[in-house]
């Protein structure tokens, strides 16, 4: 390989670094726009520690527990704490065939590890107490998320097995949405969402500020399924872009057509996760769809989550920024899509693929299920009555948002 | 070429895609900073949709449209529904000399065909009903701007003539200039906006959202003229760097010392719009000009900006964004400078850039006419008086943007 | 050198110019979040101003005085006025041994230049008359910044003599922290911050800006920094993005903890700070630490900034944003860090660090406080007292920023 291309391999896997960074600002202020005026500094206080504690936790302990190295088809492995660059590998070419070094290579995933944490964060927003929720970010990024990361893209057992996810509409998507799935039960719903005479909407502060977000996570999305390809090849990353944008718009236009025939309008907040849900459905396939195929997967992604997010509401488990909908449900429709459309389709990946999103699926919730619970039994995880309903800003933060 | 090469080419190709989707957010965050605060979830929805439609329209037919192959010099080609990856090309070298994929073609050029029908949605905004204006883009992005943009960028009739539009200051820009203006001729001006006693300035919501969307537009710009190189080629694509950074700091300058003379003082909206007007004029000749002529290319457009909305207002057609003005007015005087200024400059060109401008500004408004047209006359374009002023947002989609 | 590889290596620094470019942005938003609602036009004004101004500017001189040519180790070389491209060296590989081309080192050196002056911009906020200002900007980046940049980047006595700043904590940040500590000395506080009964916090409008504000400008700082390689040599990049990313995290940490011992809450404006504190920390010597003593570094930072905002307080010098800390302080700390920590640590480096930092210190300070003196003599530098209570926005631009 040549300097050139080694060059303009890493440079690609740094600008997706940038790109996948800039979705925490996406979540930021996704979350932040739909979620009440009164709980908005909490969020964004959240979204900056979770990345900090997540780049610092994968940097401690995660990546070294991601990707042990070793002969591969394991359960668990562990290269030491901390980051220790293999002999004479920055910058040399060999480190990964020349797609990118050593320090690309971590801070690439670490960036990724910290996603999984802001999905959880929008779920559990607007009353759960912070420091438990801070305890549980660093515990999920240096633990739960690395080891069933590794099961498959640190060459485990999953990875042995054949199950296919290409930039982890399981591994990274399922993955918060399983956490947020064992938060918003543990937590129970916010007050006065679930009533004796139905369920009551609690909008958004910010429609522009969702937006925003939205737009964000889909830029960033270029970075993060762009950069999985693990290097610059022009026909793969290209045909990545190609199958992410067509799923996104097909999971606007689904989520727009079903949300127009159950409500009877134009709902904007319907159209704007339909087309996350379309990123994350496309997400675990995108290097092995035609367009045509792509587009199919998002359409259905984004029909799927007008349905899910009532499907949520009649089981009163509240979450306010639709994240298990977009995450968890679409997570698992791309994971299995892979063995439905496209280059590897087939009965025994549609099986493989059913292991992979159980296997990760029962490990997630129950590791996350568990500390939530330590967590709720001891300190507790949940603001009191008084808090929630002045808001967590005044109660955790003492101040306001906005002074307008 | 060397796979090197080959491959920074395309990653700058793709990562210009990732810059002109941005754009994306840019327009739907300053027409929503532009429009009054009832009517932000309507322009935010309508964005969705226009990205979402708009590449789905240029994946169906728009791009083999506009890139119909075959001998060049024509008014009209078609390559066919969907998208074919001619045998082999994805990943190899010989589709494009080495400058990038099938794909990357593809996706880059539909991030540029959505944004036309963006320049419309700013202005027709406010009062024009939600589905017409979908069926609207979805035939503007499908058949109007292909063909025009095959004249010259398909190797058309206007392309044989020697017509230069190097990045698109005809061919997108005013393109999407002539579309609002048929939108807003039909339609009609706001409500209260020109009354018995003059003209009553309606003021955008929010002054933040406006000034994000025309940063990150300038952001975007990078992709847009730096991604029309065609390849990551040094000397040029630094070159459109810093005529389009240099152009757009003269349009504010220039938008800056005019409105100070008109107004008496600090306007920031005409200065945002300045700035607008410098990237659109400097666009058709980004690749031809000097740095000092990119910085009076701009100077001018910006100084245009000002003049040109008060004349769009003292005819009574209603703009809320000033589209009309920055991508109309400036687009028609950028392509025009390519004659003036720089590398091309000389009468046949000047002749030449206008029969470009004219038939493309022709074909242009008669086709946005017409649908706009029929759609008035068989379905409605515009919300009744009542919805008008309680605001699209609570008429169309039933929710307000803000809960503040 | 191979194309491929020039080629690769032009692309990242046109691509960090376009990061560095959202760094205005950035400073853009979070600005206008920490300032009352009433003076947030004049915020925006100010910055679109900055850019165009500071762009021009370093065009029309800057560039020239910054980087004169000639034999290096001197105070003082100009290389004439305007650009002039050297013979044949745009899309040439022997103009900067195949890094980038002319067009691009101008441009990237320009968008860093600008970000000098949006420093003084919001310390001098809510106050400070328009027009004094922007002629403040025009001579600070056409002489002061270049003149001192030399010093070190355009091989001057400071580059002789050893000093290191690798992206600027010093030469950039202290610069501007400089400049901003002129101006609110000889500006005074705002009315009513320090009064016979204490200090009254004057609490910022947006917290969702000045948080969009702090994600945009770390996402431009892998410009920033990333840029500061001077090409996409791939070890040096990727391990630039490492030490950054993980000093920013670290900021977070640092600027929490002591803000929650200090204040006993979480205080959301004092971890933002913290992360644009980690980031200037590490400026200096992103390339020349190990991921741990980058940790260290940023951690540091981040607890110099709510003991540094309380030392201004306490002196009533009144910055409203926090500039003076994040940039002058932690940009101080940086540069010395570089003889602390890292591959040049030492006593002799430690000396020479100081003396860069004294010598550019004194010289900008002079400088920036000199023109406002100036100004305030002659055209005065603050609005009236009436003008001040009603906002600037209003008196500086007869609008407001919201209509919400």
């Amino acid at each position: 390989m040549t300097e050139g291309l080694f060059t303009a391999n890493n440079t690609w896997m740094l600008v997706s670094t940038a790109l996948v960074f800039i979705m925490h600002l996406g979540f930021a202020t996704l979350e932040s726009g739909f979620v009440q005026k009164k709980n908005v500094v909490n969020i964004l206080f959240k979204n900056c520690m979770i990345i900090a504690i997540g780049l610092l936790s994968y940097y401690a302990m995660g990546f070294n527990l991601m990707y042990p190295g070793g002969d591969g088809g394991g359960f668990f492995g562990f290269a030491g704490f901390g980051l220790t660059m293999p002999e004479g590998a920055a910058g040399l070419i060999e480190y990964a065939d020349g797609g990118y070094t050593y320090w690309t290579d971590f801070i690439f995933q670490a960036m990724f590890a910290a996603t999984c944490c802001t999905i959880v964060s929008g779920a559990v927003a607007e009353r759960i107490k912070i420091g438990p929720f801070l305890i549980f970010c660093m515990l999920f990024v240096t633990l739960s998320y690395p080891i069933t990361g590794m099961w498959k893209w640190g060459a485990g057992w999953l990875d042995a097995r054949g199950f296919y996810d290409f930039a982890g509409s399981t591994l990274v998507h399922s993955v918060g949405g399983w956490g947020a799935l064992a938060g918003i039960i543990l937590l129970g719903p916010r007050a006065g969402k679930y009533t004796a005479n139905g369920i009551k909407p609690i909008t958004g502060h910010s429609m522009p500020l969702a937006a925003i977000g939205v737009f964000l996570l889909w830029f960033g999305w270029f970075g993060f399924n762009g950069g999985s390809v693990l290097s610059a090849d022009p026909g793969n990353v290209s045909l990545v872009f190609v199958t992410t944008s067509l799923a996104a718009a097909a999971g606007a236009i689904g989520a727009f057509i079903v949300s127009y025939f159950m409500f009877k309008n134009y709902d904007l907040p319907m159209v704007l996760n339909g087309i996350l849900g379309g990123l994350v459905g496309i997400t675990a396939g995108a290097d092995q769809m035609s367009p045509g195929e792509s587009i199919i997967i998002g359409f259905i992604a984004g029909m799927i989550i007008p349905v899910s997010v009532v499907f949520f509401d009649k089981r009163k488990l509240d979450d306010p920024v639709g994240a298990t909908s977009v995450h968890l449900v679409c997570g698992i429709w791309g994971t299995l899509a892979v063995g439905i459309f496209g280059n590897m389709a087939g009965m025994d990946q549609i099986i493989t693929q059913l292991i992979g999103i159980a296997s990760i699926g029962v490990f997630t919730f129950l590791f996350a299920f568990a500390v939530f619970f330590v967590l709720k039994a001891t300190v507790g995880i949940r603001v009191d009555e008084e808090e929630e309903a002045r808001g967590l800003d005044i109660g955790e933060h003492e101040m306001q948002a906005y002074q307008i």
